[in-house]
């Protein structure tokens, strides 16, 4: 498929989050079934009459179905949720999806030739099951019952979920992070079902410093009296102050160091002198991160944190296949396109080309890209620009295999 | 002074912490006073008749003034407790101070040629005045209304101290991090008693991820119900949660990514596979983690980690001197030693090279070298083999100026 430059990108406008009830039970890789399970999800863009054009995009941590367009769901209600993309300078306005500057007429995923479906992941907090939601068994919501999940269980979700569609081949399954990982997943566990996979500032497995991060948030928030063991919710508490450091953690993880050294330096709050306090911020990034960890906090689930985050730890090609990342790649059938950030620490460069190594070396179609960008791990939200002419020229096919 | 070389270094043998009660109140920075002060401190070797060989050694953020030697006190009131100390690999019976590698006959600070001090700073939790302190006012611990400190305090504590002592020049006033600090605040407050300070791995401002991390740890403990604003003491409840949290960020900040990847890779805690839980842990490094979080809640006052971890970021040399750290340094009359660990993160090579271009723009003796190492920050407690020629030297008046 070829596909034409368009000079003035746009936005798929208004979108509606849409539900859909899966017909069974999922099985998970735990040994547990799940269910029901209900989907949400938003669509971009139109199928076409032989269903060849979808591409799949999953999100990260803290992500939603809300990807692209603005949303009409009641404000507040919806806000941009990629984790960190917040964060984006000259954010559009409030409602717009998380990776709105990616999805659209002319943008990387172009909507003009693709049919874009983004699911909130399963275990999530906003309108697919997770541990928020109505444990049938007890009409409570599930808390501390909910089942401890692994990226293959969001993967095998969003199968059950296309054949609710009536979409058995992907064009492409695309993500950033969490979502590279269920990228990955796609072009293993269905290899035949996947022409191509766009896995951005992701593993094959995260590093220890980051297993270490995400342990540390998680350890925060079940440290918070209010998570009661998980079962809070319908008590009046929340681990608001736990996911608040939880969230505070992740973001300097997701940002370099110099990127945070250039948006705030060691500029106080009040210009004049310290006032010495310690329970008040003195510096602007004190006051920042409190910020950050306040507006998160309003629109997230702590359990659903400990869900995603314990998902992402787990994901290990290798270990999941013998101890062989080459082994675990043997299957892929889709062409891949992996990009990476400079400054990202956190999913470092080596991961992607460690991944684009095993596939070269296995014969697979595969091309990775290094970004020079100061971001960090932010950068998948932030660097749209750069990565839309790779992403493009990949998904119409004219990929040149380089580094 | 020529030091001899020795060569089967020794140890200080047992010490005991004593006491001292400073005969005025101390005048801090923020215009309070605060009295009386007690306080905590260790000498090793012998002070010379002329009172010409005194080398005051100063702590981190969870140090105390058992530097060097087995303690006497009973087992289990005191362990190794430079921050970061009890990871060290090899490290020698409990009891034994935190910088013992590098002080004692032999050592770097040879305790056949100096006198060595070491206090426990004010603020602190070990024998020194600071928050969990009685409040003469009250007859009830400071807590809440305990005065927030700077380094510059800290360091006029020390000198009222030293003047009990009979000391007033100093040959050399070391410490690593937080102890650099104290070091450069020494060079610059007393220019006329210090002959040489020894600065490891510290910076002259800390960089706004280290003032995030920070932040993070204290937010952390702050938002602990138990922490009760700071009034905890004798309610039989302590901020043992948040805590745990600050240390485990702490911990990962001192340490490398690379370092830690050695250390734990992605092992799992079991052999056999991931056993799909959330609130145990599954990866040894998140059982590290947790024992480390634990072990230190243990010895250390949540008020006083607030107390330091404000100190460490409000210093600033150059907001304390009219926005010029040249202008901070231009009285320094001391001969400056630097070293500084090229895995370092937290206090990076960058902020020792500002510090040296700066003195030797001003035609001040300043040395600095740069150790290749890999273990983060933590390399000031754990690379003494190969900081010791380099302190010996520079300390017998031998140092010579190269990078």
């Amino acid at each position: 498929m070829v596909i034409a430059s368009t000079l003035t990108p746009g936005s798929v406008g208004e979108v509606e989050t849409r539900y859909l009830d899966l017909p069974g039970p999922v099985r998970l890789e735990s040994g547990r079934e799940l269910g029901p399970v209900r989907v949400a999800y938003e669509t971009y863009g139109t199928l076409s009459p032989r269903r060849d054009n979808v591409i799949l995009v999953c999100h990260a941590l803290s992500g939603d179905a809300h990807a692209a367009g603005s949303s009409v769901v009641p404000p507040g209600a919806s806000t941009r949720d990629g984790f960190g993309a917040e964060d984006r300078d000259g954010a559009a306005g409030a409602g717009l999806g998380w990776w709105d500057g990616m999805i659209g007429p002319g943008k990387a995923f172009d909507t003009d030739h693709f049919f874009v479906v983004s699911t909130n992941l399963l275990g999530g907090c906003r309108g697919t099951t997770g541990p928020s939601s109505t444990d049938p068994a007890t009409g409570e919501p599930y808390g501390s019952d909910f089942p401890v999940l692994t990226v293959a269980d969001m993967v095998d979700t969003q199968r059950a979920f296309l054949d609710e569609l009536g979409i058995e081949r992907l064009a492409a399954v695309a993500g950033g992070s969490l979502g590279g990982m269920q990228a990955l997943e796609w072009a293993i566990r269905y290899p035949d079902q996947v022409d191509s996979i766009v896995v951005i500032a992701s593993t094959h497995a995260l590093h220890p410093q980051g297993m270490a991060w995400n342990a540390i948030a998680r350890e925060s928030i079940m440290r918070d009296p209010a998570w009661q063991g998980g079962d809070y919710y319908g008590t009046g508490r929340t681990p608001d102050a736990g996911m608040g450091v939880a969230r505070m953690v992740g973001h300097i993880t997701y940002l370099s160091a110099p990127a945070l050294g250039d948006k705030f330096g060691r500029r106080l709050q009040f210009s004049d002198d310290i006032r010495y306090t310690i329970t008040e911020p003195e510096f602007e990034v004190e006051n920042y991160l409190r910020h950050q960890a306040n507006s998160f906090v309003r629109r997230f689930d702590a359990n659903t944190y400990l869900t995603m985050s314990r998902a992402l730890t787990y994901f290990d090609l290798a270990r999941q296949h013998g101890g062989s990342l080459t082994r675990a790649l043997e299957g892929v059938a889709a062409r891949t396109l992996l990009i990476t950030f400079s400054s990202d620490w956190l999913y470092p460069p080596s991961a992607s080309e460690e991944i684009h190594d095993a596939l070269v070396a296995l014969g697979k179609p595969a091309e990775l890209h290094l970004i020079e960008a100061p971001y960090g791990h932010d950068c998948f939200l932030l660097e749209e620009a750069r990565q839309t002419p790779i992403v493009r020229r990949f998904l119409s096919g004219d990929g040149k295999r380089y580094r």
